[in-house]
């Protein structure tokens, strides 16, 4: 590459039978877009192959005749289904060398982790292209490497994500950002409880025919991502467009700078020392799972029932037996009795209770699957919202989470403005 | 293709830029992979492009010229940026035509959803390859379309996974199995509580070096799946290879025909008819939302408490104040305690506690990140564990929630074993 700064194309190939066969999600591929898009940068394209050498070998030369930068993740290690650093260079006509400061490394993470060393699958991991730059290993053994060959830059980076995530945040994003200039802008909005096509028209109504900006929908359980994305000087086109999307949806919009839904439940707890607990029966412990995946939970959320079967509704809950036998494990009824009996047995300040029908059986004309009650409660106030939600038992059970969550949200904000 | 059933070269086209800015993973992929797999078909390439006209053209074609099968996945919705269908038919010199029953069926799909129907948006999503087979999409608006052009067949997939799934079950893989002939055969066993190495090692002298199977490993929290493949008429082979390593590893590993150790829990103890309960604090829910994930769950779980603060851990299962002053949260008597009223006051049969240091902060010295306490309990019998994981706070959950399960596991089979 010259001295001027440029876009960049960049391309990723990921080398892996694993993720083609199903055993393996490529997280990699999202870790990778969201730091680039961190910074300016995007992935044109990638491409997930398997590990042969032949699939190899035309995806190297595919990919570098199109791209400025590709990179590709997986097969450096020292078993024999890990080719990438040989086929590379065969495939591009680069000699290797032996670096003997890459064995030493290697070996001294393998002896202080009391693992025997293998000298030849030392050597393996140690022969790199000439020239290459060679980035350390923290977590794991071979290195990582950035080889540039004629108008393009080769870098290949280890498969698991502990090895791969410190070095591609470390070693790569700096030396792009030094060869490349950003290539956009992007600014995202979540709207909450709103289908895809109103949001979609109403953003489309907001922005006029005439914006320049790119705008991409996602749809997630409850939510609709809403994605601008312009040239990297667009900052004030993109905020100013922010500014009018979130203002027409209110409290349907998430702020951007908080964690989604839950983030935004954790934030107005905390600023009051309000603590919330839950009772979940068809979401199992999903609510409380969600809330606790990050740290710092302990802020705010106590804790709760899983009361899965009609027993646990009675004894841990208090739930009365005659509402379970007049109006069913289903209702608004039994909703609201396992909510009062959570807040009273834990004293916390607010309550989510959820009970439904997750399917894929158990559903009748009157209580269909995807019936689902979701009861909130925030100090002294309650309410009791009935749903149906389409789609699998996983659909059920995530849109059951994301709307006891969102529910409690607004509740929150709606009690803040009334005081 | 002729009427001759063959091996099929697959290949998948995800088109989103959503995966490539990192905001969505590509969970279809796996969802693909895995169920082809299942059926001996195997996925040999993918690429992942963004929404333009220019990347799908181009996709398209080259894919199209490689493969017998092209999947492509997204961009079938109404909006701008769902260009798909139309790109398709550009690129391939399809002729398109309007179908008036997918005009109906989105209508009356958006109708009883109480949507207001937007007739050219309706009508977007029912301009077809003309001579296109259309899958209805029972869980959205935009069908699914298999069309046929020369040699190849084009699918075009939505891109929502509760869109896709059934889609792809119900439809697509029958025509598949009708179409070409399955091209493995693979295997799989799954071995808890012995690291990846040594799995391997061991797997690979039971095997011996002329073995013609693949090997395959895949380290997943506290197990490691170990996938044998060869080609489809290496049934006998495989069954043989695969009775050999379970007996070796005997009851560290799992069934092939049982849900993981989820399954295997749920097995041992439905055969009894005995209930488990879960008091969880450091997975805040996890156990049970595992527990729970699929349908039937009720036939063995009670449900329980998540106990995340110290409060609920007195309030909501009776552990004594002295015992957290003097022990800490984090210790092997809170976590006997926590089992003890959990099962009190369940009343179930058999139980699981878990109290930890899940990370990043809060450890010290003596109670480092990734400490945990494991307390099982069937009946009258108790066994609280100590364990140290690594990782993250996901990994150390993960590892958490596994290890809960497989110890009860354990317990289940050795009570059974004694009487």
């Amino acid at each position: 590459m010259g001295d001027q700064k440029r876009f960049m194309n960049i391309h990723v190939i990921t080398i892996g039978s694993e993720i083609l066969v199903g055993h393996t999600t490529n997280t990699n591929l999202s870790f990778i877009g969201e730091t680039l898009a961190d910074h300016g940068f995007s992935v044109l394209r990638e491409v997930c192959i398997p590990d042969t050498r032949e699939a190899i070998r035309t995806a190297v030369e595919h990919e570098c005749r199109a791209a400025d930068v590709v990179i590709t993740l997986g097969g450096l290690g020292p078993t024999r289904d890990d080719m990438t650093r040989q086929v590379v260079c065969e495939t591009l006509g680069l000699d290797s060398e032996v670096r003997p400061e890459i064995e030493e490394e290697i070996s001294r993470y393998l002896r202080t982790r009391g693992v025997d060393v293998d000298a030849r699958k030392v050597r393996v991991q140690a022969v790199v292209p000439e020239g290459a730059t060679v980035f350390a290993n923290k977590n794991g053994t071979a290195p990582g490497l950035w080889c540039p060959v004629n108008d393009t830059v080769i870098i290949m980076l280890p498969g698991p994500p502990r090895e791969l995530e410190p070095m591609f945040v470390g070693d790569v994003v700096p030396r792009l950002e030094a060869l490349g200039c950003p290539d956009f802008a992007q600014r995202m909005i979540q709207v909450c409880g709103i289908p895809e096509s109103v949001v979609a028209e109403r953003v489309e109504t907001l922005l006029g025919a005439k914006t320049t900006l790119d705008i991409a929908y996602c749809a997630r359980p409850g939510m609709v991502d809403v994605r601008l994305s312009g040239r990297s000087g667009d900052d004030a086109a993109l905020g100013a467009a922010v500014e009018r999307i979130r203002e027409h949806f209110g409290e349907a919009a998430l702020r951007a700078d908080e964690d989604g839904v839950r983030g935004a439940v954790a934030n107005l707890l905390t600023r009051r020392g309000w603590s919330v607990a839950t009772a979940e029966s068809c979401t199992g412990g999903g609510i409380g799972e969600h809330l606790t995946e990050q740290a710092g939970a302990s802020e705010y959320y106590a804790g709760g029932v899983i009361c899965y079967s009609n027993i646990l509704k009675r004894k841990l809950l208090g739930v009365k037996a005659e509402t379970l036998a007049e109006c069913g494990a289903v209702s608004a009824e039994t909703a609201g009795e396992m909510l009062d009996g959570l807040l009273q047995r834990t004293g916390a300040d607010a309550g989510i209770a959820v009970t439904g029908i997750a399917g894929p059986g158990g559903g009748t004309p009157d209580k269909p699957v995807g019936l689902v009650f979701i009861a909130t409660g925030v100090r002294g106030e309650r309410s009791v919202e009935r749903h149906v939600f389409p789609g699998t038992r996983q659909n059920v059970r995530e849109r059951t989470i994301f709307t006891g969550l969102n529910t409690l949200r607004l509740q929150l904000i709606r009690m803040r403005s009334k005081t």
